[in-house]
């Protein structure tokens, strides 16, 4: 398996994905600020893989502080913290793990700075190790809603390269096919950045699932053609109701998906629900540079001057999404904000049903 | 205004679109081949723009042919129309335009060889002017329907470049403006052949219409903000029950327009509908080649080898249109099978609401 990430030799090396597929490079992040660089310029992307990158990043930024005692170490730390949060305003997944490292930095004030040093290393790796497990979990549920022969549409890169392994929407196909079924994938192109046709068809083939590639207008007349059984995406933020943000242009599959009465699935690791949030309507969309939409790998293919709309994320209400895949089991939009809840039963709000 | 086509001292003369927005090229073909190869390599596009290309292109082709007498001149000008009517098997206009020449020539068996060269290039001449009245007709029936302050979507590009001139789906548009309206337009981009990005943005600049460009993916996320009031999209064939073939894509808009409560308008001359078909089912669908999915202005942006389905057009169902602006008025799509109709009373069938 290709590594998406990973801390070696007191580094934080990373596969630019912003070459793929065309080449297979890996930048070497010396300091935190080349892994907030990275996560900024889609080197690194996918909710799950930023937000190791930024635990990895926080760890690396540590390395540097010279402080003679923890509370200097964790204050000369929120700098660090605060650049990589601001990397990517509507991922969760950065703001997930750094609130995971400051719970571990208040767990441990009385330890000396070089042993704090070391265990946000140590978070760093472990961050990456439990991804893959949560991703290997949701895969095992989802993989109940594949049948034998289906055929399946995915959105943008929710893949082994959107995390430490496995992928999110991915991992279902990955473990459907470990267990036999004979599937096959649609891939949307995913404009403008075109993960689609970049990642998700590049992983897929190697993987060995066939994969047909379509632009993002291709699939209603496939749907329409009856030729898409089932989709599943992935999120960078899901909302305690159910909404769910992620790539633009994932809303208008959901909806295409409801007219065609073909099940619309989220592949939603717990660390991607905010469930801090009411609803998706207070969801921060980042709106990025209209040089994504006007020119493609520098050609320009639109007018100077023109007036560009570049919306990075959409948000599909909650009433869309058939169920999420999470490694807790799978659950109906409605559950999603029970999840949390102390003593909740969480067999008898799982869902086997498409 | 831009000349998308003209006959000019004895040849076709065509702006080279696969060449804008970066350059304004004339590509000028003195013989019916090099015409063919415009029209098969995009270089001319939109259904009414091919038809005058047919036209021309048959008075081109003609010129060369000897002959003893109208019979043998018919004869012989067979294959050059079967030519152009084989670069783009969708599109009923080229159709319409030959079925036109040939009726032409039916009508005149007693006329010399000369006489007849001469009838097709006033031909080709006539076709390209009653284009341009026939969109400045589809304009003022269609800007009816837009109000003062209106932003309208639209896919792919049925502007002037499609057309003569004026353009059909953009003709309610530059004739709301020459009312005085206020009105803003949202271009997608139109992948694969970024015609919007490409062609619609620019048009609509040099017209004086403010435009944004989007990805197709965004137009989902601007209609749920409320942010477009209706859409308007050209078609390459629309069909007796109303049925609208058109860009890929154009079903997704349509989708999204029903899913919002917007309504949405087909600008479609008569000669575009083809009243022999009975439904959209039977449209033959063109596929295109994979590179222009897998490449963009020849930097390839996804794996080699991926599998591609590269559909040209999609089929709209009826019932998603809430009405068509034709030369002859706006209609509903349960009356497009009327309008052929002997003694019909056009007026009793005229909508004016949305």
């Amino acid at each position: 398996m290709v590594k998406t990430i990973e801390w070696k030799d007191g580094k934080v090396v990373m596969l630019d994905q912003s070459r793929l597929p065309l080449e297979v490079t890996y930048v070497e992040c010396s300091d935190y600020l080349m892994v907030a660089e990275g996560i900024r310029k889609l080197r690194i992307r996918g909710a799950p893989a930023i937000g190791i990158a930024a635990a990895m990043g926080v760890a690396l930024g540590a390395q540097d502080i010279r402080a003679s005692g923890a509370d200097e170490f964790i204050g000369k730390l929120g700098p660090v913290m605060d650049t990589l949060l601001a990397t990517r305003p509507t991922a969760v997944n950065i703001r997930w793990a750094v609130e995971r490292i400051r719970r571990l930095l208040e767990d441990h004030r009385d330890a000396s700075v070089d042993a704090l040093k070391q265990l946000l290393i140590e978070e760093g790796k472990r961050v990456l190790e439990e991804d893959i497990e949560i991703n290997k979990a949701i895969g095992r549920w989802g993989a109940q809603f594949i049948k034998d022969g289906d055929t399946i549409l995915t959105h943008c890169n929710a893949g082994s390269l959107a995390t430490g392994g496995y992928g999110t929407a991915t991992a279902p196909m990955l473990i459907a096919k470990e267990q036999g079924k004979r599937i096959q994938v649609i891939s949307d192109e995913t404009r403008p950045v075109l993960q689609g046709a970049r990642l998700t068809s590049w992983e897929l083939m190697q993987a060995g699932i066939p994969v047909t590639l379509i632009t993002d207008n291709t699939a209603g007349a496939l749907m329409k053609k009856g030729l898409i059984d089932l989709a599943i995406v992935g999120t960078d933020r899901t909302t305690r109701n159910g909404d769910v943000a992620n790539k633009i242009g994932t809303y208008t599959v959901a909806v295409l998906c409801r007219e065609h009465g073909i099940p619309f699935y989220v592949a939603a690791p717990l660390s991607s629900i905010d469930f801090t949030m009411e609803s998706g309507d207070l969801i921060p969309i980042e709106e990025r540079h209209a040089e994504e939409v006007t020119t493609v790998w520098g050609h320009r293919v639109a007018p100077e001057g023109v007036n560009v709309i570049n919306l990075a994320f959409d948000v599909t209400p909650a009433r869309y999404v058939t169920a999420f895949f999470t490694e807790k089991g799978a659950f109906r939009p409605q559950d999603i904000g029970k999840l949390p809840q102390e003593g909740v039963d969480l067999e008898s709000l799982r869902c086997r049903q498409p």
